[in-house]
């Protein structure tokens, strides 16, 4: 189906790393990509009257657990030795089932919210991936390297599985995770660079993320987490970051110079007290492409992007004592930033771009007013994801509120009864 | 009216200052106030079905500037000097009319995030009284002290006029407000403070919100704000302090000894940059009430109350490097806290306290998987106001989603639209 978005109010879109607001144009798509955006008169096209509507790029959630909303609120606030042993006596009992469904809760928040792809790491990524797929959502995941948990030869196994199963789908992204330095040993590590290198896949790693970690690395291999990596060669173009809260000033120059990607992930960072500060300013001011995560829904809570992106600004403003991160570099982070890290032409709403779009309801009273000059600073500062009207991914509406709306929620009322069914035993 | 809320999924509510969580369970209102809670069956109510929500005391936003969403993202993120002096250029200008609007929206906004009662600091404040009494909401406010731009005695015989128009309103609760100790000379102070105690009247103030304000009041005055203030007889039980980003120790014990109380303001403080820490562990050990507000709705730019008790949480948790502060504790300071401050039986949902309630709906996708031992975190930091089904106030429906919703959007647009003729010229 080929879709014509007639009379947007505005459109936000970047052109060369340039945030351009367009007013009142139209889009035209077609087989999964934007042919046109102007004024457009052919015919041939289903119209979608997007008038009071805002259009922006999809959102990528470049870092969270998917399935974890079967553990939302399970044991929250309760001291960490608590909270870490009631989580594993459920993660040891976990089936493909219970993942299924988590999976599903997460992907209904996550698409009626605006997010249009996510990465993801967690236990039966084959699972995930079939619900993401059955929804229209697009995906980067893979199976993940745990030692402390799983033997390395498994987790390879079920890479190459992974691999040949979703390696040629449009939505899905095989990708290898890491879990950490700490949970992953030096042989591991090294096997992971042969497997990134022959497979050509990204590596995603949780790196400096609390103090223990980097005191613990800098002890035992007597360098930094990102220094470390990096003299195992694993720091390269295909590197994904996250979290970073505690890197150095000198590690910076390691990911820039290797093009290394980082994610920040800064609701998480502050739930679970593990305090530091995302150099963000820094890496940007080198180059770095820098992108937004929620982490998992039992560590945040909430898996709305736009939330994500005023936590961003808010907490950099917090640690530099002043303004110079803005609206702009979290929206870009969200964006345009997501989709290269994907390795997609996407994240922009220009000819060629792949056609991921969110419409986001310009009626909302929470975005008023509005007006050419400040609709950046509403959608990042004032509007949350329930002013999401429609998804499309890939070219097809995935989300359409006055369709959707009721049967998504009426699901989610199911999976939230059979997950409690699960979790009841554990409390 | 009389209402028996029937059937309620979960009801939170404060009894001698622990949370109660109750499962099924209906709620009698009559005359203003909560008569009953749990199994009624008495006749004589109009009935309303709560099955699939939960009822939680209203929110209290203890401090905003209520007009401001008429500069909601107005040259927001330009820098300091640009910002202030463009602000500056439309607040030279504001008419009653103008301010009338900005209260409005800014109204709808906050009834629909379920906030029941604000306190609020802005000129014409008979104007957003006015307004708040229209669509029935609660609040407190009055003239608001500020040397640099008014004669003391012009604000006195506006305050004067104010009490005697609004002293005897259910609704509206008169104050005064002193902008601060910079804008605020010691004689006017000292006039305040007659004022106080010969009408009795809560004064509220911004105090230690920049490290600047803290410099210039240790250099001018050889003490720092809460001494200073304290010293002219200012910091009592009346006081409402707001910010204390860069309060020192010392001054909590102040704050204790006068039972004053205090007000957290996180998202504004962090997109502000102003940094600091509100110690909020330091003045609930000590016996301080504690509540939050949101700030205005130029330098948020939302005005729900679900972000602002998460933003409360994860900020004392980022400061703090512990998980110290935890859900329970931001509700509290947006409950019965907020009640406190005002002065009222609220902020439970008990026998004799007013009827400020408002229902949350359990269907909502993000606030899944729900049960008794997660609600309160999946209110905390899951929900937004998006969810909120119906707010009551003082024993009145003031908003029921299913009537009022397309009502309410449609005025906000069309207040939008005047405001944007209005701010035009000035962009």
């Amino acid at each position: 189906m080929d879709y014509l978005l007639k009379n947007c109010d505005f459109v936000l879109t970047w052109i060369n790393d340039e945030l351009r607001i367009l007013k009142n144009v139209d889009i035209a798509i077609s087989d999964g990509s934007i042919m046109n955006v102007g004024t457009i008169t052919e015919g041939g096209f289903e119209e979608i009257d997007c008038s009071g509507h805002v259009v922006i790029p999809g959102l990528v959630n470049a870092h969270t657990h998917t399935p974890m909303s079967l553990l939302r609120g399970f044991y929250d606030d309760a001291e960490l030795m608590t909270w870490l042993s009631k989580m594993w006596s459920v993660e040891r009992e976990l089936t493909r089932d219970i993942v299924a469904l988590g999976s599903e809760l997460s992907i209904i928040e996550m698409l009626m919210s605006g997010t249009t792809a996510f990465i993801d790491m967690y236990h039966y990524p084959d699972v995930t991936a079939d619900v993401a797929l059955k929804y229209g959502l697009r995906t980067a995941l893979g199976p993940t390297f745990i030692d402390t948990l799983r033997r390395p030869s498994c987790v390879e196994n079920e890479l190459r599985n992974f691999v040949s199963k979703y390696g040629d789908s449009s939505l899905i992204r095989p990708i290898i995770n890491v879990h950490s330095i700490y949970a992953v040993g030096k042989d591991t590590l090294l096997r992971i660079k042969d497997l990134s290198d022959g497979l050509n896949l990204p590596i995603q790693v949780h790196v400096s993320e609390t103090r223990d970690e980097v005191y613990e690395s800098k002890k035992k291999y007597g360098m930094f987490p990102v220094e470390y990596l990096n003299s195992l060669g694993l720091i390269s173009s295909r590197a994904q970051l996250v979290h970073l809260g505690w890197v150095t000033n000198w590690e910076l120059n390691i990911i820039a110079r290797t093009n290394a990607r980082v994610t920040h992930a800064p609701t998480s960072n502050m739930k679970l007290a593990t305090a530091g500060h995302f150099p963000m300013r820094e890496l940007m001011d080198i180059g770095v492409v820098v992108t937004l995560g929620t982490d998992g829904p039992a560590s945040n809570n909430s898996l709305d992007m736009f939330r994500e992106m005023k936590m961003a600004v808010l907490l950099q403003r917090h640690s530099y004592w002043d303004v110079s991160i803005k609206a702009i570099h979290a929206f870009k982070a969200a964006t345009l930033n997501g989709y290269k890290l994907l390795g997609l032409n996407g994240g922009c709403v220009n000819n060629g771009c792949v056609a991921d779009l969110v419409l986001l309801d310009l009626g909302s009273p929470r975005l008023q007013p509005a007006r050419l000059d400040n609709i950046l600073s509403n959608i990042v500062y004032s509007a949350d994801g329930s002013d999401v009207d429609m998804v499309i991914v890939n070219g097809k509406i995935i989300y359409d509120k006055s369709r959707d709306y009721q049967a998504f929620r009426e699901r989610a009322r199911r999976i939230s009864e059979r997950l409690n069914d699960f979790i009841g035993k554990f409390i």
